[in-house]
């Protein structure tokens, strides 16, 4: 079990003075992630690993909970079909790899690495779309992307990264409308009650949608210091892709019609947000339902007679009911150490076991989430961590939306929202509508429209940054 | 549900006549996999990647009860680091697939596609190891490798394909020795006791073992055909990474020594094994333990009152019981085309329900591997199917056996051998142990030596091809 050396459970940067050391203190310090030997590429560690692999499970049953099967499409795109769809190659060009030689031979094409998969995809679409009766196709793949940015942080912005991408094929708009609105709910559902992570769901404006759809669907996180993350997005693509890789279905009326499509996807990003949203100044804090540990057991005077016995069964008992459980008998470190462990890495319930616990049949649990200490029976010692930890996972949520509520500020006008980004947080505004008072914004002050909810509130008739008629309520922040 | 044009359930090729158009019909007509734009690189459909799925689920049991975590590692690998371990490059570097753009910039350094990932992980083990309390370090990654081979076939030898990689390090050879053993036999377990599938175990020659490696352990199945199949292999690397690579321990005693080092995977070509193994002129036979859809409910007379009550009746109960069932009420086909999918398919099950069977409370099941038609009471039907499945699952391995048993021959001199080679499969005899008589046979026949199995016999005293005196049994065919 754990063998880390002394140094890694001290020094995290000051979290209120250095946001962005404390992050990457806390990512290399607690072992999810490395850097490694190729320029923006992470190594995602086994402990970071694990999270990423809860996710996948609880994700993944909720897209077949929704009709949708898994397959896998190449990780190379032709040039030729890359640029195919204008927009699309316009938007991903810069920032694609291109494999030029097999072996010592140059390629015939070129290829890239693959940074989406919608062209790959609607090639084959095209081949195995004929009739109304072979829609939906409801497909999804986990997989290895490429985006060859210049700065990137470990989860938050890699140049690989893994994530799952949606793509569906329907017979009406209406269905492809449903199926992107489907999607998203599933996410902020997701975020919500798996990563303790509240999110405002709502449509991207038409500058900061995806390269090639006709709508873009997010769901925005804020994070401790204010700024806000993007956590997942979900496209309709309307007609554009299908027309252009000519994915064609005859209709019960016996009419020849384009397809409707959608893509969906979220990745490793979602460990970067689930670290600046439940963190803290003694490390990580990690949701129970995607902690890859969810409880340790320390034994106290582990040599004593029948302190190892009794922490066993513990063990058992817990691991029965289907918790993650480890019991660190390492030897080499003192309980001391073995707490600070606990906290550095989140676990959230430490079960602590002595010689004098045992002798009244009783244990102490420390929680992550508010460190209280609670004295707790041995009888049914099981259902007892299954409660703690359920209530560890809503508490998680609640302190997440509080924190959200007291950082999110409405503005009327453009004083107030000068006055609202120096608080740092979401800020509601109202906006016209027009891509130039976005670009001003954003220009003027980093901040971004990060959507347009779903859910409006009509906080002014004017738009905040030019006085006009107001269109829409927006969310504004800094963002990753 | 099922919603296949007629012309997909027709026309398979004859396998005794053109076992290789046969086994690509199948291919692509049971929607396992497609041919995609990408020369030599396939799309797996949701029906063959379902079965990978619960490979890969199965598996992945196996490598965490036996301590191993899952982790990832950079899909690139830098020109310098690849490079270092000189057998290994000149092993893979033929067949490397070149990043050499990155947006509009030549790179710095090119980057190889990963062919395989013991350079990139090395480079981190000898950042993360430092005492022999570091070890050992048992991971694993599921991930995408790319070898980029002239001739491809779906599954069998594919440009990219999908695998899983062990990568450990030890403090002596002889756990080291023992974790490549002990994987191996983890793979043999899992071929035998999950695909239905027997090996044989052994040791490569030196001449076929992994570039880099010291040695390398195969299971070895063979096809219908006759041919073999390598389904797996675990490496014993010895000190070769660990030297070049500089991943130093300090040992209990105080000194500074090399790390022992291991790794084995397997891949998405053990589909390509399932089917060449088991299936027949009449479609695929998947073994129920990785079949994606294990029973279909085929209603007849559907539009009958009562009939589709009971079939979802039926259905809930299967599912309930944790099998993967269908219920094809697809009522544009007719239940003749429904059971010619199945078999097809190579659903292990189908379960007729009509209302003749409904008043006498009773269904047909019929097995797929033996085409076997059973009535059966619908009281307790799930138990009656699970009982029916594991039966299946059992019967699958037997046959298989069988087979291999028919198809094994001893050879002890160049006369035999040549006999028995034209009767098609393994054939067992003597060699003397230098690489001259392997090249020769390999040369003069297209065979190969598969391994030298564990389980050694004496068939005779003398080296099949030289006559000279014999050190090894071996395993002699042709193989994929």
């Amino acid at each position: 079990m754990a063998k880390r050396n002394e140094e890694f459970v001290t020094h995290l940067a000051d979290r209120s003075e250095d946001f962005s050391q404390w992050y990457t203190d806390l990512v290399l310090k607690t072992d999810l992630a490395d850097y490694s030997p190729v320029r923006g590429c992470m190594v995602i560690k086994p402990y970071g690993y694990g999270i990423w692999e809860n996710i996948q499970h609880e994700l993944d049953a909720r897209f077949k909970a929704t009709g949708h099967k898994n397959a896998y499409f190449p990780m190379f795109i032709p040039e030729s079909l890359l640029n195919k769809e204008a927009e699309h190659v316009e938007g991903f060009a810069p920032e694609v790899l291109w494999v030029t030689k097999g072996g010592n031979e140059e390629l015939a094409e070129r290829l890239v690495v693959r940074p989406t998969s919608e062209t790959i995809i609607c090639s084959m679409y095209s081949k195995w779309v004929q009739s109304y009766r072979d829609l939906p196709l409801l497909y999804n793949q986990w997989c290895n992307v490429v985006r060859w940015e210049k700065t990137t942080r470990p989860f938050l912005r890699s140049a690989e990264f893994l994530w799952q991408e949606g793509h569906t094929i329907h017979a009406t708009r209406e269905e492809a409308e449903e199926e992107t609105q489907r999607m998203l709910k599933v996410y902020a559902e997701f975020c919500e009650n798996v990563l303790a992570m509240p999110v405002v769901s709502g449509v991207k404006t038409k500058n900061e949608k995806f390269a090639g759809a006709e709508d873009t669907y997010s769901i925005e996180a804020l994070m401790q210091d204010g700024k806000a993350l993007q956590a997942g997005t979900s496209h309709f693509l309307g007609q554009h892709f299908s027309k252009v890789f000519d994915i064609k279905f005859l209709d019960k009326d016996s009419q020849l019609k384009y397809c409707w499509q959608t893509s969906w996807g979220v990745s490793t990003r979602l460990i970067g947000g689930l670290i600046m949203v439940h963190a803290d100044e003694r490390g990580l804090v990690l949701p129970p339902k995607v902690a890859p540990e969810q409880v340790h057991i320390i034994p106290i005077a582990m040599h004593k007679g029948g302190v190892l016995e009794k922490a066993t069964e513990l063990y058992d008992a817990l691991k029965a009911a289907g918790i993650r459980v480890v019991l660190n008998d390492d030897d080499s470190q003192s309980p001391g150490y073995k707490f600070n462990d606990c906290e550095m890495k989140g676990i959230p319930v430490r079960l602590e076991l002595g010689p004098r616990d045992i002798e009244s049949s009783k244990c102490v649990l420390v929680r992550r989430d508010t460190m209280e200490k609670i004295d707790v029976s041995l009888d049914n010692i099981a259902q007892t961590v299954l409660t703690l930890l359920d209530d560890i996972q809503s508490n998680m949520l609640k302190k997440a939306l509080k924190h959200r509520e007291e950082h999110t500020f409405v503005a009327k006008d453009r004083k107030e929202f000068d006055e609202a980004l120096e608080k740092k947080g979401f800020v509601k505004a109202m906006w016209c509508g027009c891509p130039e008072c976005e670009a001003k914004i954003k220009e003027e002050t980093g901040a971004t429209i990060r959507n347009i909810p779903f859910e409006q509130e009509n906080v002014s008739d004017k738009c905040v940054y030019c006085g006009k008629e107001a269109k829409h309520m927006v969310y504004i922040a800094r963002a990753y």
